[in-house]
């Protein structure tokens, strides 16, 4: 972050000029982790299907994609549905499907789009098939393959894998691919363990395809990916495409994991100093949960760096000092390993800005970013599209 | 939690016609919440002053609040300004106030508003005081007072109370109270331990009141508060007002502290069921952080309740069963204890409701309420007042 400190006056002024809390997008850094894992994977003979769960605002859709048409993943279908409405026609729907939701799928696809859901039981390929039958619709879907026990989906080698492929490709619905997310890589902490990880999570998925194709049922899509692996492939042979959410803002998680630098992250949340404990060694901020979340990711990695960590308005990072609890609309920052906190440095309304530990949740408490790039000299708000 | 067990035809249509995840308000719970408190203040003679953050919605303020005139406090602006533009006036808001919040408050104030301000030290009664008299204007303030070491505020008998005061009493600005929050009741978990709460709240708040009037410094607001103990009080003599903010909705850190029964939480999440890891002994639900919010509220209280205790849409309580694991919109529920999950109970389509940790983290995930009410058989959509 070295933000403000070159900040030109008009942006200085508009930075003043916002009420705090508010979370600020430093652009051109955003741009920068954007382009960097874009081109990593294109050279690996990858496409790139950014997730817009993290960022969910169509003004950064023109950074995210390329073009129109390319790929894209959502989280929910009210992103599909504002994709679609803005001409983004390429997207996977990355939850396991209920029948709830077909409706709203398929009417996005009448509209030209294609949407694409996952799913990894015989019941869901059922509903999925009788469903296309009875409103004369294809929709396809992608069954979830479990690379690494973290969560749901099918080991390559369980014969459910066939089964379910089966009634897909054999009915009125479709059988597009196989899609796996590696969510054990976030308890890697060294770029040995996260190389393993990138591999385990290729090979895994490209097995599945393979025993798919044995089985004569055509897999066009193999889709992998999570931010800490994206980072981490050196050979993606039999993959068509790589998933990733949170590289575009990046955060304190990401950076434990050591495939980001602070330096690296895009998103902070501006906060106001608004009170002293003196005697506890406490500033008050005037952002709580409700704007930087009460995410604990790193609690569980080497370096915890509890509700976040601090840097001054000039982008600085002030060493040793974090957020140490959340309530409602207050934070309390803290010294920790022994620093003394010097509080003439931070006045009752001085301004802080808060690095998230995860970008994904903190981004998901404000319905506004606000948005500066520091070389364009411009300054824009993004909305986030909300609900489900 | 005994809703849709005896849901009309008409709500049922509704409750059915809504996809998941949504928020759920069983209104006559609510109301039932709501006048328990009132009731309980009123006989006690003291004024409640309902704590708009956890509800945040227009809609229910005829439910908060007797009438338009009555008593409300806020912990944003954004808050006071939807108030005011409703047509409600006296506001406290109670989050230690910068400097740049003063321009937003005095314009609410302008246009008719009593908007009270929280502060704790020299620096803010003279921005304060400084600002009153450059704008000519006269916004009022309380002091917080610290009842227990919680958070923030003044120890009663530290002069700096006196001394601040004293730049308000004097100045442009205005004094006009003390006002407490027994933060550390949210550790209490007997009823012994809540009335001393209680009790000491009241005398420490008490005793700031009467050291100001040794002064001569009026002290017309005694403003104490905290879910906990607002249901804890056996006797509020010089109190002036009660604050408490959880209380309509309810939740499982509440029901664990013993201010509640399970029966009286009113906001549950509805979730449908999209997954199995039969292995594991998973549900997948489509309610992750996103909806649930990530509060892990009761980890610290003598009955962990993971991510939210988990009840079927009958209302009806699975015992052992808890949502064990969140992420953006994945939710995984687990049997603990010991007991084992039956999956054929909870085919995928199948819907759930999650009782929440924290209802204001919950809540503020949500843009809509949907509020049921059985015995009037209406459907209403609330909406949250977002930002700041």
């Amino acid at each position: 972050m070295s933000f403000s400190e070159y900040l030109p006056t008009q942006l200085q002024i508009q930075y003043q000029r916002l009420d705090t809390p508010f979370l600020m997008v430093d652009k051109p850094i955003m741009l920068h982790n954007l382009s960097r894992l874009r081109d990593q994977i294109e050279v690996l003979g990858a496409q790139l299907r950014p997730h817009f769960k993290t960022v969910r605002a169509l003004e950064a859709m023109a950074h995210l994609l390329p073009s129109k048409d390319a790929p894209i993943t959502v989280s929910t279908v009210k992103e599909a549905e504002a994709l679609v409405d803005a001409g983004y026609l390429n997207i996977v729907y990355a939850v396991g499907i209920s029948e709830g939701k077909l409706p709203r799928i398929a009417a996005l696809n009448a509209k030209g789009a294609q949407v694409r859901v996952l799913l990894d039981t015989v019941e869901q390929a059922e509903f999925m098939s009788l469903y296309s039958s009875e409103h004369q619709c294809t929709i396809a879907a992608l069954i979830e393959v479990d690379c690494d026990g973290h969560r749901g989906g099918i080991e390559p080698d369980d014969p459910q894998l066939i089964a379910i492929a089966s009634i897909l490709h054999r009915g009125a619905a479709r059988f597009d691919g196989v899609l796996a997310h590696a969510g054990e890589s976030y308890l890697c902490f060294d770029p040995v363990a996260l190389a393993k990880a990138a591999q385990n999570e290729v090979a895994m998925t490209v097995k599945a395809a393979t025993l798919l194709r044995a089985a004569e049922i055509p897999c066009e899509i193999v889709s992998i990916g999570s931010t800490p692996t994206a980072h981490s492939y050196q050979d993606l042979t039999g993959i068509t495409e790589v998933r990733a959410g949170v590289y575009g803002f990046f955060d304190l998680v990401m950076a434990g994991i050591g495939v980001c630098q602070l330096d690296d992250i895009a998103a902070s949340v501006v906060a106001t100093v608004i009170g002293h404990n003196k005697q506890k060694g406490w500033l008050f901020i005037d952002a709580g949960w409700m704007a930087l979340s009460g995410d604990r990711g790193t609690a569980g990695q080497p370096k915890d760096c509890g509700y976040g960590l601090v840097t001054k308005s000039t982008g600085e990072l002030l060493e040793g000092m974090q957020v140490i609890g959340v309530n409602q609309e207050h934070g309390i920052i803290a010294a920790v390993e022994d620093e003394l906190l010097d509080f003439s440095q931070f006045p009752v309304g001085s301004r802080l800005h808060i690095l998230p530990n995860h970008a994904c949740a903190t981004a998901s408490m404000h319905q506004h970013y606000h948005v500066f790039d520091t070389q364009d000299e411009t300054y824009e708000i993004w909305n986030r599209i909300q609900g489900w």
